[in-house]
């Protein structure tokens, strides 16, 4: 039993049984999914889905306009955004995708910017559902074969990003869908709402909700996203079911990444088995949905920004799990006496 | 002013408000350490103080026998252990300090060894004070002088390890003198105890403060290092205190490490101001400890391993503090909309 094996190969290591905690499970999780007692991190990327959303362009849910999504992109293209400086810093793929961007972008041409976009942003959820669902079916499908490329390209670690001015509306409506968590313990400050602003995205939200009865879709993956989706989450679902098929390692990031994989577990509830949680973020529902998914996260240090960038700071731990389980000599090996029994 | 300069610069970055939690706070303690808006960190590093304690020979406090420290020093000098392969990954510069072993190590010859042997391990406090107030005192100043070398060779970030079975007793008797803290929710299972060896661990420990009535010392230091310290402990309070007056990022490990960090605090409380704390362990004392400093860990991943371990995992997320801080565009930089009010 590969199982067995490799909790061998943990306890044989020269420290007490269990005494690298979380990076034991880590590795051990690691190796189940790669089926292997030496595995590896290979070519560890982040990819960034970036798009907007017609419910931003009312101001009634976000406090930064809807064009900071497109500025951000820029930012991201020349490497001035957090999550540049963490992937550089620990020496991770960058990929960034604009997945429906509200602004031209197709004369930017470099090889980490990947031009995938279905529209102008989604349509405002607050009329109208946000995107056809043959749009959503097209995401998923894009998102999956983006992965697969990346994957071909020789990366085993990915962790999924995300920018898009008011997603963490959508995010919300999402979780309190599926999970059945009352909406005001879903809905948070998002980007820097202060209290008034968070008073108008809830009852705007309110309204949403019953509009769109989401009450009725808990189990209806596709229309729900059709209804309040976006375009950069639609695409984060079909990234995760791409990435699980293709055995890689999963680093789930924040609100927004962890509401898209809500719907992929609900799609196909084994991507679970290769996800690890990067972090618990300082946005209120994110803590719930980890419940809700029994995740265990690395870090609890505040995060609230979005990008990949706690899955950028959780990838060092993640290869140190997998650096000890290949690297530490054996109690035998350093000629150290074990415990008394 | 230095603080409202470095609070600006953090501000102006191209993310929300506190969007990067504890990094923001740590890369604010960073600047104001340093006395710039441009800190770095530079060299650093990772020093294992190791000893013996006399305690550990009875075999009443620890499972793994005495022996177990000097195998692990030369599971160190030959690469294999957990802190080899962190320090490694993290580009760490690892040294490990013989602060008084029970064995002869004064054949081994590498540069990242340091011969500070103070003795054959400390004697039993069971039956008298581990050690002389000289020797105390002789620790103190040998901690200050190594870290103060390694100062000298441009490093200024320095996690401070250590090795040495049964340690976590003189841990947990350091923690209930100082913090008053009752000696049951001090004493926790250190190495991998189990409950019959947890409870004779608690019975021998209650025996020894009471011995050198503990209650006393609050407030003496070098008379409580005296009576159930260890060399490495010492040496520790000592590298504490030369790393603060060295102006260096002191990056804060696990449960003794701390403990040796609640006596440098006592003889200067302005230590702290140089502390980051990497994790809170899975010794159960060290959470109450991390109460009693009023720190907040950056890891919470179940670590009780010692060997400078939750330090260098912490490492990377310290640098990409620093990073942030020197590498972000700002919004202005950027071009990027700032939120309405």
């Amino acid at each position: 039993m590969l199982l067995d094996q490799l909790q061998n190969k943990i306890n044989s290591k020269t420290k007490p049984i269990g005494a690298l905690g979380l990076l034991e499970d880590i590795a051990l999780q690691i190796g189940l999914i790669q089926q292997t007692t030496q595995p590896f991190i290979a070519r560890p990327t982040i990819m960034v889905f970036a798009a907007d959303h017609g419910i931003a362009a009312t101001g009634l849910v976000n406090p930064y306009p809807q064009s900071v999504t497109a500025q951000m992109v820029l930012n991201f293209l020349h490497g001035g955004a957090a999550i540049n400086v963490f992937t550089k810093m620990h020496q991770l793929q960058l990929l960034v995708v604009d997945a429906g961007v509200n602004a031209n972008l197709s004369h930017l041409n470099q090889p980490d910017f990947i031009h995938a976009k279905q529209a102008m942003g989604t349509a405002n959820y607050l009329l109208s559902a946000a995107m056809s669902e043959e749009t959503v079916q097209a995401c998923i499908n894009q998102g999956k074969a983006l992965v697969n490329r990346v994957a071909t390209d020789g990366c085993n670690c990915i962790g999924l990003g995300e920018m898009g001015i008011g997603n963490t509306s959508s995010a919300a409506l999402i979780m309190h869908a599926i999970t059945g968590i009352p909406l005001h313990d879903c809905v948070g400050r998002g980007t820097g709402s202060n209290d008034d602003q968070l008073a108008t995205k809830m009852s705007t939200l309110e309204k949403v909700a019953a509009f769109h009865q989401l009450n009725t879709l808990s189990k209806e993956p596709v229309r729900l996203l059709s209804a309040v989706g976006g375009f950069e989450i639609a695409m984060m679902v079909g990234a995760y079911l791409g990435a699980a098929s293709q055995k890689m390692v999963i680093v789930v990031d924040g609100f927004i990444a962890t509401a898209a994989l809500l719907v992929a577990v609900q799609i196909d509830p084994t991507v679970m088995n290769n996800c690890i949680f990067a972090h618990s973020s300082n946005e209120q529902g994110h803590g719930k949905m980890l419940q809700y998914l029994k995740a265990t996260p690395l870090l609890n240090i505040g995060l609230r920004l979005g990008e990949g960038t706690g899955a950028a700071l959780a990838m060092p731990l993640i290869e140190s799990a997998v650096a000890f389980l290949n690297q530490m000599a054996s109690f035998e090996q350093a000629g150290v006496s074990t415990a008394s029994k």
